[in-house]
């Protein structure tokens, strides 16, 4: 397959480039590690952004008109009066044993054969990522990551005082090549890779697939380099128009560490998520949740294990994919009529992200006020490396908004990135 | 107030015993820190302690039996009726605005005025007790804790590579005289000591009760050594005769992180417990929860919050603690009825714990195999500390089993004991 254009427009790898930031002087009260919380450019965002009077193309919240509460009421009600004895009492540190056979068929959708022995049931994929660094990184370790990479699974890495170094991707994911050079460059440095984390299916924030060629390349490169994956797979059950290819841990138990999610699928406010281990991890990941939560919510997990009992919940998961169909199909119509010319962006086959690449000369960052006064917000580019790179790109979700509001809130940042451009003279 | 019984039976305070383990010669794939990740045996034995034929005394399961399930049930269909888009969808990684708002009025019942501002929801309040470790604690720092101390805490600091200090208690628990030696121990080897993790109320394991006269005392000790005091208070509220005194956050917002949680009052399966703290850690705590799990439940909280709206939870507290007194009675008259004279154990005024106190030739964890036998279990003393001590100590709880099959229970126990003591010859 050949090479896409590249997201980056640099070189993808320059793994000396990527510096830890200097201790500050911090008071002695705090561990080291504390530096890095601070409240972050996305954050201020947000608060803003949820205001009802701007189009947010910001969050990355699904879109829950199509969950049938009705539904979901009555899964709940009976759920507590038939067993709300188990539902509400503490439970196991690794996740409910029957949500966890559950798991395995929703995998297996995607090529996954699995033991429900080796799933642990995490408070979201988000405490999953917590456990995994938890266990693998030690402060400056490197982790190797796409470029640009998901926004929360930075902030997790950089808690746990990691050195991330971006891979370069193109329009179709991660770049094999790009990764040989950056194990490459790092193993010279001296430095310990303790993991690569990728998102193959339309990815957060690119909204790019990784075709099965290169996933098969990509496993093949960290075997040999003793590399773990971390495949992290939010959205692969919402392709539009075809499945996406096998998932990478379902032609590799032993290097893939495998994280899922119902956040996408069913409703991210009952915090489900799972993390499928190598056996060599299970006990660690255990023990790691256990020390952080003592154990997941047993009434979450058996609101969803109740739902995948009696609910169609595959055909609920196709009437979500038609939904955000649509409103991808208004995203990008929206782009291509609005949009100038000199500015490029990808074409999600599924998922929730768009990301748009200015001309260098835009700093998104600074753009954002002027969005905000058009009533239109987004993700500036930075949010998604660790390194301060991605100053002319942002990102754009079409998941929450009804298409009128997405094309409306298009054609105001169309408006906005070109009086910008007029004002420097950009062509 | 004089001192009572020294639970230890040895000078509660040697700082200088406690040792960090040698690190093992783990991969090089792991983190140092995942060296302390290996299965306990407290939980082995709650493995065979589930069993139906064992009465058990092991675990701190609330009895879910005085909750109105019928009420739960309805008040969960409604929230997903009337609020089902905002329940089931992300929410704020502080928590959510209406439930920290009525956890401050949960807080008053104890003399706590907060702000709602200043209160962080968690997974739990095991999820608090990881993010203050995450803030304070580096490698080799110090935690001083209670002798014995929470099997849970002991946990989470041996994973965020603490050096765990205990100090001396009593049977009106912390001694302040041995919290400042411990002090004064621990300062002269040249550590940093992080904070004091205490839970001054019906104290797990120990069950006893830490009075008004030392909680002043521990925090003006705390206050002038620049310690932060960690206040665990899951059981404040079950008290059996009397309230509890008022909580320490109660009189000092600035050196006191309070941790409280619903698993008790409520029910632990929803998973909802909180931080209250100053608010120089506000930021830090926030973000550091967001990077754990992104944000807790709003389905659980929400729950929470209509059924504090809706039902008369007060009354509701006052039944369970009235089960449990009938049960701590039961398990009070069946030990002075069955258990040697030459044995001693608290007379917890709240909470779960009884904390019991055999000849030091016991050893009480190669006594777990013979209890289990005589289908009876309990957790014995050295998960309780750090260091390896507590071989002739045990708990047992009340709080789940009839009061029928705890008498039964202790019986059992105290043939076991009653057997070992003879073939040593200890009378």
């Amino acid at each position: 397959m050949k090479s896409g254009r590249d997201l980056r427009v640099v070189p993808p790898v320059d793994a000396t480039r990527v510096q830890i930031g200097e201790p500050e002087n911090l008071p002695e009260r705090f561990a080291h590690r504390a530096q890095g919380m601070k409240a972050s450019e996305i954050r201020a965002l947000f608060a803003v952004a949820s205001r009802p009077e701007i189009v947010s193309l910001a969050g990355g919240m699904p879109n829950l008109s199509a969950l049938p509460m009705e539904m979901m009421a009555s899964v709940t009600q009976k759920l507590i009066l038939e067993n709300g004895a188990e539902a509400l009492q503490y439970g196991s540190g690794q996740g409910h044993p029957k949500l966890r056979e559950q798991i395995c068929d929703v995998m297996a959708l995607e090529g996954i054969k699995a033991h429900p022995d080796d799933v642990i049931i995490t408070t979201g994929s988000q405490q999953a990522l917590d456990l995994i660094s938890r266990i693998f990184i030690d402060p400056g370790d490197v982790v190797l990551v796409e470029a640009p990479s998901y926004v929360g699974a930075l902030g997790t890495f950089k808690q746990y005082e990691a050195q991330v170094v971006h891979v370069g991707m193109d329009e179709d994911g991660l770049i094999p090549q790009a990764l040989r050079d950056a194990i490459k460059t790092t193993k010279a440095t001296g430095r310990k890779i303790k993991f690569l984390y990728l998102i193959p299916n339309y990815q957060n924030p690119a909204g790019v697939l990784l075709p099965a060629d290169r996933r098969s390349e990509i496993l093949e490169i960290c075997r040999s380099e003793e590399i773990f994956i971390v495949e992290d797979n939010p959205y692969g059950l919402l392709g539009f128009d075809k499945p996406s290819p096998n998932a990478m841990r379902a032609s590799d138990s032993e290097n893939v560490i495998y994280l899922g999610t119902f956040s996408k699928t069913i409703a991210p406010g009952l915090r489900v998520g799972w993390a499928l281990v190598p056996q060599s991890l299970k006990d660690k990941m255990v023990i790691a949740s256990e020390s952080s939560i003592l154990c997941p919510s047993n009434f979450t997990q058996l609101v969803i294990s109740s739902y995948l009992a009696n609910q169609p919940w595959r055909d609920q998961i196709a009437s979500f994919a038609k939904l955000y169909k649509e409103r991808r199909d208004a995203a990008l119509s929206a782009l291509d009529k609005y949009f100038p010319k000199n500015i490029t962006w990808t074409k999600p086959a599924g998922g929730f992200y768009i990301w748009i690449t200015l001309p260098p000369e835009i700093d998104t960052n600074a753009l954002v006020p002027k969005a905000i006064a058009a009533k239109v917000a987004y993700v500036p580019g930075t949010a998604f490396y660790a390194d301060g790179f991605g100053s002319w790109s942002l990102r754009i979700s079409y998941c929450y908004p009804t298409a009128e509001r997405i094309t409306e809130g298009i054609k105001s940042l169309a408006g906005v990135i070109k009086t910008e451009m007029d004002s420097r003279q950009i062509n």
